[in-house]
């Protein structure tokens, strides 16, 4: 693509969002439904598309095909997201404050859209069906940009998007897919398109997050790295401190929710440690441990300085004694990346103690670090976990995909 | 400064942050009330320091020298501006909303400030101690740094500033400023200092913003620039279309709710047009406008297309005669920055038809845009007001410098 064409691909968008955020919401879901039932009748050109990237990506690493892939299950799948996303109330629209002033004018907060989103993606195709829903739900033009390897994939679902679109009446462009694997179109995206895109999502891996930030001119709402810890108080009932311990790290071990280090009381490594650091090898858990668990637990390897600031992603956890609470906030804030952190405790003045203290974005008492998922929080689908401080932290929903305005009425007051 | 002093001074900050974060509103008024006090007490320091930067900046203009001019009357409102923001209520640990899951998780969203904030301004002194106060009060820890020329005067009120902190007990880094006139501290600030600055905020002309927008590689909230405009619709009243188009364009020329367009109706260019442009021409505005108008009002000069696009903040402004509501639209959509535009009617449909169709921060009826402003809202002070899209848009308060986290109290519940 040239110059006049990306150009082209960013005023087409700002167009497109303004007819999306005077939007009705009947008429949203209605594409989103529409898109959905396109999904299904086009399974066998998608699933088709799909086995030709597969076969141009023989290079691909096992796990980044498992992501690549689609089968029957996946689709259907995908369809479903969007019917879900479809049932969700409109985000757009909302008063989220009002009030009157002395001098008689009344205002009034309203949530509205945030204009045109670009997504910076990776090999999951089903995230260009997942992504163009929840910035069309929340009124926002989208301009998708997927993983190179998935692109036949990626447009194949575009394709059933558009679909539901033109259905709905609405303009093809709010939801655009850069047709190319150029990695330049990616610079395009990070400068802004010429001031038509207002907010850069990426979604993928660090390497991808940390060039969108080094490079982006536009605001960029970004997920870096969830270094979770679960923490077990003195006062923890051994039966939920297993099954927290054991749900957090192992559930799933590729979330960003998924605990990466446990911290435990040393006056109960004996006591709860031990059976926790059971649980956890016999659920197929690598065990890394400063001196102290090693003494009270011999099979665990020694932990490493560089242990407490990994991201495992895996079946690999480090394990480490503290003096209290205090030392257990002392080293989530040395090590941590602000994510998610859970104590589990029966002392109700020690779980709000740590819950006052940390300044992450989701800290939990007596629940396991996994519930760190827009779905779980009731939200519906989300496009990732804000691990920044502006705009939204945590997961990122349709609502967070929105901004607000001031409306305000008055009666002819002039400002003295 | 060197490389490590720069590095020490966002440590610094860091390590405030977190005691800010967790002290209560007593402790933090007490500061405020506290440096209120030590700007009085040092009220001929503070101008003698003053007298200085004037002596040193005899190049300036007349309108820069008495932006950097202080006076008794000054430091009053200054000591008056801390006491004031003292006593707004405490944005910290708000329940911002609360609810619970099918599982018995409990969910609730909690304000919390946004760590430290660095603050780049031009040459008024007084936001030294505006911008100070206000993350004080938010929780933030600040990094200042204000304008070359007013150094002195910013130093001088600064001490009074970190008195206050250390009556309060509070760290003195809470409140930092940058103790250099060299330009590449700007640099090492918007390059956050090793990740210790959560946010940017530029105070300060367009050539500054543009600087801070394209070097920052930390979040920032920004002000761009105001063309504002009011609409005189064909039901307006004329007499609040006077009063509000005089007040809107005149009360104060310099700040940026000053409209700098008025758009009015074709069919009303002559009973409403040309008495408003008369108000406006006695008032002392030149007044630019399109072939209509200068037909009606033969004393105007021609507009040109740039015009239409210019933040004058002087007592000039451009006029055009438009079709209707969705001509004068058309022309805020083209030519606006989406920061305020009011429109003039008794039309309740036409009224509510423009409030919902324009994209801006802040769209008014029947009021001057001279109401952008934060202390107009009802917010108490202002550190400014957002242009962008994302975290906060409209008037920048107390409130705005805060975000959120999530509190998350659970029974042992894992998740399936």
């Amino acid at each position: 693509m040239n110059d006049d064409e990306f150009a082209q691909l960013g005023k087409d968008a700002r167009a497109a969002s303004k007819v999306l955020r005077q939007t009705d919401r009947a008429t949203k879901d209605k594409a989103l439904l529409a898109a959905a039932k396109a999904i299904c009748a086009n399974a066998s050109a998608i699933l088709a598309a799909n086995a030709e990237d597969l076969k141009a990506a023989r290079d691909l690493t096992a796990a980044l095909r498992d992501r690549l892939m689609l089968d029957d299950k996946r689709v259907e799948a995908m369809a479903k997201g969007l019917e879900d996303i479809a049932a969700l109330p409109d985000p757009v629209g909302r008063e989220l404050a009002r009030w009157q002033r002395p001098n008689g004018l009344d205002i009034a907060r309203i949530s509205t859209p945030i204009g045109v989103i670009g997504i910076v993606y990776e090999s999951r195709p089903n995230v260009t069906a997942d992504a163009g829903a929840l910035c069309l739900k929340s009124g926002n033009a989208v301009i998708l940009r997927g993983g190179s390897e998935s692109l036949r994939s990626s447009a194949a679902i575009h394709a059933a998007l558009v679909k539901g679109l033109r259905a709905a009446g609405l303009p093809e462009a709010s939801i655009q897919l850069v047709p190319t694997t150029d990695r330049a179109a990616v610079g395009e995206m990070l400068k802004g398109l010429d001031g038509a895109i207002d907010l850069i999502i990426p979604r993928g891996g660090k390497s991808l997050v940390a060039r969108v930030q080094e490079e982006a001119r536009v605001p960029v709402l970004a997920h870096l790295e969830g270094i979770c810890h679960v923490y077990i108080h003195a006062k923890a009932d051994l039966a939920k401190a297993r099954a927290i311990a054991v749900n957090a790290k192992m559930r799933r071990t590729g979330v960003c929710g998924a605990a990466e280090t446990i911290l435990i009381d040393r006056a109960i490594l004996k006591s709860h440690g031990v059976p926790i650091l059971e649980d956890l090898a016999k659920a197929g858990c690598e065990i890394r441990g400063d001196d102290a668990v090693r003494a009270a637990f011999p099979s665990a390897k020694a932990a490493t300085e560089e242990d407490w600031r990994m991201e495992y992603l895996d079946a690999i956890v480090s394990v480490r004694a503290v003096d209290g609470i205090d030392d257990a906030i002392r080293h989530i804030e040395t090590y941590g990346s602000q994510h998610t952190e859970a104590i589990v405790t029966e002392d109700t003045r020690a779980a709000e103690h740590f819950l006052a203290a940390l300044d992450s974005a989701i800290v939990l008492w007596n629940a396991s670090t996994q519930f760190a998922d827009g779905g779980e929080f009731g939200m519906g689908a989300e496009i990732g976990i804000g691990t920044g401080k502006l705009h939204a932290r945590g997961p990122v929903g349709v609502e967070q995909l929105t901004t607000f305005r001031y409306v305000v009425r008055g009666t002819g007051q002039i400002r003295p």
